[in-house]
């Protein structure tokens, strides 16, 4: 059989997050394959309560792990390296990054007790990475956060271009500029395949340069009268930059606040991405000086309850505290599912009396190309199809449409999708199981396992456990009922405890035999009673687990 | 004692939601009282997981009902009507309202098993209640529901306007025009309060009329190739019409979907508030009918999981599906806190090949006053003071401040916050404890009674529960353990449920007798271990329950 091009995304076609994309050259069924990004996404209380991180389901790519010849990551942000350190013993391939998204690859790696020198640190293109019969070089491209890179992978097959995650940003302030010339003479020639960013397809508008917000925020931060606290994603290094700078100007000191936000700046220094950045004070120091004289710029720019921002929400942070008249700045906008969490901080600075500015376009750009500008991308590379990638079905969907309107073939390939790039028009050959994975304390658990479902179940319906203990396949005493997280009394005005276990006695006296002799059919039967007078008493089914301890006599 | 005159808001200040809204004349403590709108507020699984309907919490009018003389309802939206039916028999007063919400309020009353006919049909101002000493009188306003009103209430010390819900809409399609004049005849002379409606007090522009979108919706619903969906809430009964009528007008049949579409139409038409609707068709004749033909209005604008949208977006609803390039349009806005659920509904048509339209301005406009139009009521209006209502904090704390730029006196008052109105200046003179109470089931719980906080650990933590039988104080066999919502095995790869009744045992093997005899002692030494257990296993600290069963020797 000849060898073919294939294309698998196992995360980020169906969501924005957790992305993870595999290429394969070879004959079919032993191509060898690498891996762009290996990201997480992040629980909520709707779907997944209590999980820590969600990664992309990876069974089939641990299945085929001989086949692995390296990983590659796109740029640092969470949802393209977050899952390297957890997921790595499974894969053991090398991965490769340019400085800064190494430094952070290689934090990652350290702490999940992998060697971070699995991570090669990689020049930008020409420079290329030989993987198997892939030839992969790391283009520069603007996003927000520094040394963003597309990729240009080159096959037996024909060339594929990756933006990763991208925009059009000629002047971004930090890290490199996006380069027309540089992107037409990498992916110069026939290229089959442009997989490209979609965050942002349904945004109609032109996308604005980073450093268009400068002249705003420093007016802002100037015109404030006393404490200025600024929130924005701590990798979003230059306007961290810029809100600083903003700051000085406006002769405040300017102080780091919360663990990411000053790993980052630190990073970037290190790592060279950053050349220099204001001087700041420690948060001991910022107690002292005069709330006018002050700016903070804090981690928690989603409402995250542990981030500085909420908890200054609340009250304190290092000693540190808001108050009447201070301002407090979203440099940033709030991802949607993320409403509830920051609306709850609006309001709690609402009511200290600070002027809260938030969802404010004059201090915010997205860090996505939008519509105009992905249709810019589409003719710089000039690939013959177009594989919409990082979005939501919709915007997978959409940005197909948008790339046959300009006719390139296009063909929307989420998770699962193995899509074959040999021929001229792709297509889905087949598909794989490609879920999530949950990590839940320290265990993996998988999407469809059945324990989150429980953990949803119990904060709908409560949780009833009945406790029976049997001697000679008869009661011994009466049932032992407990609640948690049901009403204590209903319609009766009886514990509802009481209610159960008096029915589930009434239950235990008149059963027959042969059904207090079975496990099985006494535990339905009790449950089915417990439900049943649960809903009765106080309008809900609850969950329940039943307990027969049998004795002997 | 003089007299004085007072307002208390008890819901609606400090959330968009549940608003109830008190007014009192008479001497301190001894007002006489009367209550404007009894609504509800809906749960989420952030705080509220498993709760049917948040309600404000009443007990300080409970306390005081034999002073409270009437219930006056504003309109028939369920955040000021909902909650008239279940809180009515531990407050027992008369309730007024105009007939389309009287015939809602009825419903509610009937519902919760208590009589219509408490609920009054008043005619508008000039019309007037005498409840005690007020004396109130309903003034039509425009708002996103029929015959929405404010009310202007006299008492002995002077005039109060309560806007209710409202928008400056002069031409609303179906229901009353907003009437500049009769607002400045029935608020004429002076007012000591204005109390407004806050909602959109963020919003700059001049709020747009309801008939403004009938030709964007016509065009757009004529140019479909295939079947044509619609969502919006079923009590914004002139965006119903306009829509059915936009299908008619392209030659389609149009069902209602969903139970609350049909019965606020049938409610409207039964009271007069819409003098006609476009003929439709039952679901069951729609599936007989040519999709090119068809236009369905469904509920489920705000992603609803038991609504019509809800239940096409997974499949089918009454035998009607979508398909590949119909089209499907929220003519809504999604309110902060739902958008999840509209995004899942939004991918899963994207899913089917449906084309969707949401979020676009062209197709909805809000019910609220925008800004510049809060100012118009403002200035129509010219009351001494303004107090905000109906918004979170920061709205009310938005309001208030362009309140007072305009020269008003303004305060903000959340729910608990007594305000004195009788003095020039405002001022609160108290706080009454108002929180909120759910409806779980069929039983009202407090929030803070710590049944939906016990679900919400549940939820994130899972539940271990721990059984133990003793006899003669010396454990009988050995511990059982069930885990709900947790791994089932963690970094030992032994079931979870092993390790954990290994390490109780090993507890109890060595336990002296003073903790063996102690129920309470040995309680907590068997949740400290099983929680410990736990997280040395999995990562987790588990909710645990632990049941110790003592039997007599």
């Amino acid at each position: 059989m000849s060898e073919r091009l294939i294309y698998l995304p196992l995360g980020g076609a169906g969501e924005i997050g957790m992305n993870a994309y595999v290429y394969g050259y070879g004959e079919p069924g032993k191509e060898r394959l690498i891996l762009v990004d290996l990201g997480v996404t992040f629980p909520d209380m709707d779907t997944t309560p209590g999980v820590d991180l969600i990664m992309a389901d990876t069974r089939w790519l641990v299945e085929n792990a001989d086949r692995l010849e390296a990983i590659f990551i796109t740029h640092a942000h969470e949802d393209h390296v977050g899952a390297v350190g957890r997921l790595w013993s499974t894969l053991r391939a090398p991965i490769y990054a340019r400085p800064f998204t190494a430094f952070h690859a290689q934090r990652k790696m350290e702490e999940a007790g992998q060697n971070p020198d699995e991570v090669t640190v990689v020049e930008p293109w020409p420079e290329v990475v030989e993987a198997g019969p892939f030839k992969v070089a790391f283009v520069p491209i603007s996003h927000s956060i520094p040394e963003s890179s597309g990729l240009v992978i080159d096959t037996p097959a024909g060339r594929i271009a990756h933006t990763g995650d991208f925009k059009i940003d000629t002047d971004p302030g930090v890290g490199e500029p996006f380069d027309e010339a540089l992107w037409r003479e990498a992916t110069g020639g026939r290229v089959r395949a442009l997989m490209c960013d979609s965050t942002n397809v349904f945004s109609s508008h032109p996308g604005r340069s980073e450093t268009s917000l400068g002249v705003g925020i420093t007016k802002l931060i100037a015109a404030a009268p006393q404490m200025v606290v600024a929130t924005t994603f701590a990798s979003n290094v230059a306007r961290v930059k810029t809100l600083a700078e903003a700051g000085v100007a406006a002769g405040r000191s300017v102080c780091l606040l919360g663990r990411a936000m000053r790993r980052m700046v630190d990073a970037s220094l290190s790592t060279g991405v950053l050349k220099d950045f204001p001087p700041t004070v420690t948060a001991e120091d910022a107690r002292d000086i005069p709330r006018a004289d002050l700016m903070l710029i804090v981690t928690g720019s989603q409402g995250e309850r542990r981030a500085a921002s909420a908890q200054l929400a609340r009250g304190k942070y290092l000693g540190l505290s808001l108050r009447e008249d201070d301002m407090f700045l979203f440099s940033s906008k709030t991802i949607p599912g993320n409403e509830r969490g920051v609306i709850r901080i609006l309001n709690a600075f609402s009511e200290m009396g600070v002027d809260v500015v938030a969802e404010n376009d004059d201090y915010h750009v997205s860090g996505h190309a939008n519509r105009p500008d992905l249709e810019r991308m589409h003719r710089i590379v000039g690939a013959e199809a177009i594989i919409p990638m990082h979005g939501e079905h919709r915007h997978l969907r959409e940005h197909a449409r948008l790339a046959r309107e300009s006719g390139f073939k296009s063909i929307v390939a989420v998770n699962g999708a193995m899509v074959d790039l040999t021929r001229a028009e792709p297509h889905v050959v087949e598909h794989i199981e490609a879920d999530r994975v949950y990590l839940d304390g320290t265990s993996m658990i998988g999407a469809l396992d059945g324990v989150v479902r429980d953990r949803i179940r119990m904060a709908l319906n409560g949780h009833v456990i009945v406790n029976v203990i049997m001697e000679d396949d008869e009661p011994l005493g009466e049932p032992w009922v407990e609640i948690m997280g049901l009403s204590e009394t209903g319609g009766s005005q009886t514990p509802l405890a009481d209610v159960l276990e008096e029915d589930l006695n009434q239950f235990l006296m008149r059963a027959e035999d042969k059904t207090l002799r079975d496990d099985g059919k006494l535990e339905e039967e009790l449950r089915r009673i417990a439900r049943k007078s649960t809903l009765d008493e106080i309008g809900k089914k609850p969950e329940c687990t039943v307990v027969i301890s049998r004795l002997e006599g």
